[in-house]
């Protein structure tokens, strides 16, 4: 899905400086793995003094959500969504490219009437919206790399954040946002708009209802062809994205599919938790492959080479002993899929083409999927009642097919009611986590990776994400 | 898919004598840890003298195949394809159940003209059928805990041995039938009949066509809901089949599936070979609550404790690095698959359903399946020369749409002609050993566990199985 071009600085660091979060997936040296491991374990018991535990955070009420913007090419969805919100007043907007920033002025103008500031001064900009503005939360829908430092500067300066997926490729960095929001005590929601998505909420109301039994397994991955980023070289993802590719071996892109999964399984809720996963990535070859088919031999990605296997595979393991199985491809020409599957005692409920088969559908007859035409009947029966309160309203607004909307109507009605988010920050922090744990597993040839508990034991008392009416 | 009753045998190891095969898979103690690790990890170097390698091996032709059948429930099949292969003579069948010899004759009888002998005094009577008729090649389908005994005394006596899948659950079984195979010169051929199936045989001629490029991933999986056979008492595979989910956490039955995804990377044959696998087992819990809903307190399946996870999945990691997620599910109510995907840099395959999508399908527009109505015309272009030349009589005779047919014939076909088999012992060997070696990597908690070589290095010089026409 499409990201900010607010990319000038990302790029910079992941080229130039070397960060911690790029070290985590190169064959590593051995100085380096010790530098991981002790990322990986470090000292769970130590929540500073003064920081709180952010599950099931309640922020106080805000009757008007003053909401600024950082990112504005995915981020300009957001800014749609948002301007037909009445409780949520776009007070401004940035981006490095000045068409951007004058597009979402133009249409917030057009749609509410109101007149944000603009910001397009270079990668250090949004500090003076921050300082001018004093923004309620801000939508951060930057490069990868970017996103900590934003995060934690709009925390620090008094505003809730919300991030594009994943929060980060390091788990240096994850830390870095869960103690600032622990600190600062500010929402920091990573904007998994996928567990909003209509399956995904069907599936969620139905697991909840006991409809496959106790679960067992489950499967998520992020197969989406993306080879055509090769081509952009002024604009869009493909310019800070693809570099990754020859710096990391792992799945860089485990949320989209994860995040729902791992809901249906209240990982980190009380119930269960990640407990470790395995991962092993097929050969790169694909993009090399379609570089030189497509690109003279010059060409900027003709010359490095690509790292990242063309399919990664991973196995995550959970504290009650469930499976899921998880992948991401952007490289092979096959269809997009997140697979989406989740099983249990008694069915299960998958994606890609939306299907169900177990003892309490179809008479009993679990040997043939409901799907196709037949699936009509599910939605009638299982649709999660958040989809009917806003699905029309959201399948008109767009955005893959309305999940971005529901998304930022939620966003904005927890915000106004003083409401726990319905991703809090151990979730986002779990779900980006695969990335950096996934490469330090290939880079040792499968070794099991341990998830760092991020939540220092407090995802036991922290409440399941409700069938939200 | 179904086995023999020719199972009290193999019962009684099963509980009784604690074979090697069994230690593999439980909760171990450290010396059963050390044992396992020894077979692993068996010098690979030490082909005793006078043994020869029987990767592409060449058997004396036989113009007429004397042919027996040792275990007659899931081997009546089987009877009943070689009644139509003239260059079969079947001479003797064999089971522990007087009414299934019967049967078995009666149908030779009926098709054939000729009279062969019934063989059913117990455990033991095979080998009075061995010395009796002295047969050229045995169908061995007996349950798992048999396959091993009986295929080694039919190679000692002379007879090529066939087995049923997998070949075993043991790592130190499988090691007894390569050894014995290359000390007799006699073929050992693991019958995995799905590599003939219409789809798998299309898929490895689009496969060698280049039809998708480079091959990077497979997906593989025996998906098959067979919670029933807890209800077998006297009769079917249940009755020893499901004691091993009471023993072993694994993948209990890998080879259907992955049989098919080998052949198409050339695993073993000159290209590439088995390196590594990770695997975890979701919680065991289907199975109980099955016995429990169906099956009295008392009952048999209500007293012990299943150990074996409802869903297994591994990776497999290739000596070119390629990947293979393999999954086992016999108890999940969902529908069947063996999910049969094979991707590379320009494309994938995929069954269940049969679908296919790359830039050389659907005019390059690989973001849709090809699949419904649409896939005949690939079944036009594709189809494997085998299947055009038996296909037809193949869905004539049955047997899992006419896979069980064309293996028969191919068998028959090949000894008569003294070619090599379609597969080899080392190729059932490995696909075969993923049953243990996943157990393994499950009871350590998803440590990566190495394949044994089981060529000593030759599979370097083994040939591609060719398209054959």
């Amino acid at each position: 899905m499409d990201k900010s071009s607010h990319n000038r600085r990302g790029f910079l660091k992941l080229f130039g400086l070397a960060s911690g979060s790029l070290a985590l997936g190169r064959a590593t040296s051995s100085a380096q793995e010790k530098q991981i491991k002790s990322l990986v374990d470090a000292d769970i018991s130590s929540r500073p003094s003064g920081s709180i535990y952010m599950g099931d955070y309640k922020a106080p009420k805000l009757s008007k959500v003053k909401i600024a913007f950082i990112g504005l090419n995915r981020g300009f969805t957001h800014v749609a969504s948002t301007c037909a919100l009445p409780e949520a007043e776009i007070v401004a907007v940035c981006d490095l490219h000045q068409d951007l920033v004058d597009r979402a002025i133009k249409r917030v103008k057009d749609k509410t009437g109101k007149d944000p500031k603009g910001y397009s001064k270079g990668p250090d900009d949004y500090l003076n919206l921050l300082k001018d503005c004093q923004p309620d939360a801000v939508v951060i829908s930057t490069d990868w790399a970017s996103h900590t430092p934003i995060a934690c500067d709009c925390m620090n300066h008094g505003a809730h954040a919300f991030i594009e997926v994943p929060l980060t490729q390091s788990i240096d960095e994850i830390w870095k946002l869960i103690d600032t929001s622990e600190k600062t005590r500010k929402h920091c929601m990573m904007l998994e708009n996928v567990n909003y998505g209509r399956d995904e909420l069907m599936f969620l109301n139905m697991t909840r209802q006991g409809l496959i039994g106790d679960l067992t397994h489950g499967e998520a991955a992020y197969i989406h062809n993306l080879r055509d980023q090769l081509m952009e070289k002024e604009r869009g993802e493909g310019v800070w994205r693809t570099g990754y590719m020859e710096q990391i071996n792992g799945n860089l892109y485990p949320t989209h599919g994860l995040g729902p999964v791992a809901q249906y399984m209240n990982l980190g809720r009380g119930e269960d938790n990640f407990a470790s996963l395995v991962s092993y990535s097929s050969p790169a070859v694909g993009r090399a492959y379609y570089a030189k088919e497509k690109l003279p031999s010059n060409d900027r990605w003709n010359q490095g080479k690509f790292i990242c296997g063309d399919m990664n595979t991973s196995i995550i393991k959970t504290k009650l002993g469930r499976t899921i199985m998880l992948q991401w491809d952007e490289t092979t020409p096959r269809p997009y899929s997140r697979l989406n599957l989740i099983q249990g005692t008694q069915g299960c409920l998958a994606g890609f083409p939306t299907r169900v088969a177990g003892e309490k559908f179809n008479n009993g007859n679990y040997h043939q999927w409901v799907e196709g035409e037949k699936i009509q009947s599910i939605y009638d029966q299982y649709d999660h009642p958040l989809w009917k309160r806003m699905g029309e309203k959201a399948v008109k607004m767009g955005g893959h097919g309305g999940m971005d909307f529901i998304m930022m109507a939620r966003v904005i009605e927890c915000l106004n009611k003083g409401e726990p988010l319905d991703q809090n920050i151990y979730e986002g922090a779990f779900w980006s986590a695969v990335g950096p744990l996934s490469a330090q597993s290939v880079a040792q040839d499968g070794q099991r990776i341990n998830f760092p508990d991020f939540t220092r034991g407090d995802w036991k008392n922290t409440l399941p994400i409700p069938v939200i009416g």
